[in-house]
């Protein structure tokens, strides 16, 4: 028997399984390989490191979701490099693996851009790892306050959190939350008033792809929430327990979360591909690679622009229907047709501030704030979440949580 | 104002917990120290461990079990010494702690026995750690194997289990189900009936604290999920991939756990007191230590004994009425009553072996097996679960694994 057409899709984020999916029925064997067994749903990352939700709620392991779909392998590895002319990755463990079709949605990774310190001392939140690390570190900081009081005034129930975007924004209405309703009752002892989330942005607003009012609306709940937002603000320098600002303020802080950007992920470098601005990978008006037709970037990794030449986001919808697009034109290219341009059909965008507030930039200019912000945000996650079991897993946590204001998954274990 | 009574509760399991509740009320501040911050639900580590479950499902915030009980103070920290005469504990972190009533409720940890290479190599199942440790490297194996194929020869896809307890016996059961429901779905392309569950008991029965006639109900049943039990064996020493028995047979196996006993926490001797047979603190028939009236060990640390002298088994049910008779015996001396000796209420024993199938021995020569002892161990684990949440929690992931036969807890993360 001839062997098939092989589609080698690097990568279990939203875009490689979009092009999974979108591979059933067709006549090729797909190979999607990651490093982890699992989809990670990264938008609520921020909930599980500010304990609102278990790791495993927000993760979906990659071969139960392509049970049913017969041409799919999944392989647990991670892709070191590649030999583009002789079509054939190198991956850990598993030695080179060949392909006809090459789909890479190797994602992005947090960008330090160089800020002494960063690197060293500062949290991301861009994987399961980073939200546990960041919660054990911040339930632990507690747990020591509880011991030694004193150590308030050093900063110990400080966190700052550098970048003013959906991430840096919902990660502080989370954790701000997280102190003011269930640790204030967990630490009878501690004057958990005294614990702070301060907020630094570079830019004059917070939530910067948002229009102003959403971002003013945003600004104004998260310091009810008490998120002290520091506007227009860099960040100089970090050591251990102490945030440097370009201004020559000095912040005594013993948690740092760093979501001021991302970077895309070395992978395209790696493998030999051209990239640009942030690592993401140069690619032609069809989402392949200049020169080699049958490789596509697709995601955080790639970078796609619309009609007029200007990037598109990294954001999860842009690397689902990209995902699609780049099995559409594998297919087409076997059966001879000519590959289309991608066309991003905008869905707007979300942020989350806490507890019944959220805002939501909908396409057709539809601005939604409040509850109803949240509902909609709300809403869209819940059908996102891949797998009944997630689902109902999230749905009983969110459920408890907002009944109850308490946080189940505050636990510390290591 | 006067400082009040001082009870300090060593350990947030079973016993230290239903001490601590049963001091609700009374006269005394109770400090309740534990070296995690949460109470761990150990009789279902397993299905964590065999991905039926998360973490998160069944462990319980120790700060949050108390927010309603004003005469309670939570102290994360490791007990590491103690000074008696003065009434004194060294906590890690904290310094001394002094106390007017003490409760150890340290719990037991895996014995060895001393067997070579057992420390090394063999997985343990007392807590969280053990059982995400021992998940993650059982799935590891089969990632393995999807890449290589002929190290099935060798032993990469068996596991050998070392002990017939309830531990052993359920783990067996709940592995060889993850094996042959789900993973054998997961991996298409590796020969999964190729993989062993071998369970090495050095008596003639399983279970060997219920009756006959359930052990061998348990025994079939294991044989119908396909593990190989070995009976009347035991374990010599261990290599990192083979196991090597008494009777001079050697498994090839990448996976040993080790559930062939456990011994009392070392934490008594390091108290000073007085232990006997597996490191087992001598309590006197109110519980409390010789010539320490004020200091009482419950729960499996403590070598409790019922009215014939006959030590009482190492069980939850045992360590709570234990708790709260200790409990009971420093509100009798603080109101300068006498102590009562301890008598335990036994509420028979339970273990389950898989799907729809469990035994119960209950008091009263009341024996269930099959669908109906299933039934009561489930009903019984749902019920002690503490909290709404993960009980809910706990009832999606079964209901979702009993309707799919599907394990959504079965992620690599580290």
């Amino acid at each position: 028997m001839a062997r098939r057409h092989r589609v080698v899709v690097i990568g279990a984020g939203f875009g490689g399984l979009r092009a999974t999916k979108a591979l059933r029925g067709a006549p090729v064997d797909v190979v999607l390989v990651d490093a982890n067994n699992y989809h990670l749903f990264q938008p609520l990352l921020y909930q599980v490191a500010s304990a609102g939700l278990d790791a495993d709620d927000i993760a979906y392991p990659a071969r139960g979701i392509f049970h049913r779909q017969s041409n799919v392998d999944v392989v647990m590895g991670r892709v070191t490099g590649a030999d583009l002319d002789r079509r054939e990755l190198q991956v850990d463990g598993l030695g080179p693996l060949g392909y006809d079709s090459l789909v890479v949605g190797a994602g992005a990774v947090t960008a330090t851009f160089g800020v002494p310190g960063v690197a060293e001392h500062a949290f991301a939140l861009k994987n399961l790892q980073d939200a546990l690390d960041l919660r054990h570190h911040v339930l632990r900081r507690f747990e020591r306050a509880a011991l030694e009081p004193a150590m308030l005034d050093d900063g110990l129930l400080t966190v700052v959190i550098v970048g003013g975007g959906p991430t840096g924004v919902e990660l502080s209405g989370g954790l701000a939350e997280l102190f003011g309703t269930v640790l204030a009752k967990d630490f009878k002892r501690v004057d958990v008033r005294r614990a702070r989330v301060v907020l630094v942005e570079m830019t004059d607003r917070v939530l910067g792809p948002f229009a102003p009012s959403l971002s003013a609306k945003a600004l104004t709940k998260l310091r009810e929430l008490g998120v002290e937002v520091l506007l227009g603000r860099t960040v100089e320098r970090v050591e251990a327990t102490k945030v440097h600002l370009t201004d020559g303020t000095t912040i005594a802080a013993h948690t740092l979360v760093w979501a001021a950007g991302v970077e895309a992920s070395g992978l395209g470098a790696a493998l030999g591909l051209n990239v640009g601005r942030s690592g993401r990978i140069v690619v032609e008006r069809d989402l392949s690679v200049p020169g080699h037709p049958e490789v596509y970037a697709i995601g955080d990794v790639a970078a796609a622009t619309d009609e007029r030449g200007v990037l598109l986001p990294q954001l999860a919808p842009v690397a689902m229907q990209a995902g699609r697009h780049a099995a559409r034109q594998i297919v087409a290219r076997l059966e001879g047709r000519p590959t289309t341009p991608f066309h991003y059909r905008d869905k707007g965008i979300m942020a989350t501030i806490g507890r019944n507030n959220g805002v939501a930039q909908l396409p057709g200019g539809i601005h939604l704030s409040g509850w109803l912000g949240w509902v909609a945000w709300l809403g869209l996650h819940l059908v996102m979440l891949i797998g009944f079991r997630n689902r109902a897993n999230v749905l009983v946590n969110w459920g408890w949580n907002y009944i109850t204001y308490d946080r189940g998954a505050r636990l510390i274990i290591d």
